[in-house]
């Protein structure tokens, strides 16, 4: 068994590309994911999970039909499952998501920001 | 819909008491909750289920029978299922762990340090 500390910092040096969530950790089916944000992402949803953004650096806002929450550092969000979202940063952010094994970044919507699932640093 | 950011330093600050873990988020059956520890824990396991330490301030070793790790501020560490561990703060350190709802802190160990769960702050 590695003994081995996860230190995001030093993971988020490994990546510099945009909406491109990094596994960075499993806890039973679920997955510990990196990714760095900039711009608007696409309007979607995930059906069946909530999920969980942990801001670490920056500020994202998650923009729903019908309002939005900003989340500095140190800040968290849960999406339930089913509501559509668009999370907008206007700077770059860092975010730690937390969400089963298996989703897709674009949900339902699918399109070109679609990212690689399961991609491990 | 609440759109509410969930700001962690905030939440810290509604309560003092160690090992004693507070529900601030439900992300499907898991929980996010935060603990202060300081001192040495009971030695334990989770016979079903993984566990995640973030540590948000200070440092935490995690002892196992077989080594340990040591984690700062921005480092986290996914105990598995079924492996004995014993947490230890040398001085008072705040961490968020993730598992799924219904997990008690000292596992199958019991005792006084155990625990009341679902304790929302």
């Amino acid at each position: 068994m590695p003994f081995e500390a996860i230190n995001l910092a030093a993971k988020l040096q490994q990546f510099s590309d945009h909406w491109s969530p990094k596994v960075v950790a499993e806890l039973n089916d679920y997955q510990l994911k990196l990714v760095k944000l900039e711009g608007d992402f696409v309007w979607h949803a995930h059906e069946h999970t909530d999920e969980l953004f942990l801001v670490l650096h920056g500020q994202l806002r998650i923009v729903f039909r019908d309002g939005e929450v900003r989340l500095s550092a140190g800040e968290m969000y849960v999406v339930p499952r089913g509501v559509e979202h668009m999370p907008v940063a206007d700077e770059e952010c860092h975010v730690l998501l937390v969400e089963p094994r298996g989703v897709v970044n674009t949900g339902e919507a699918g399109g070109p920001m679609t990212a690689q699932g399961d991609v491990w640093i």
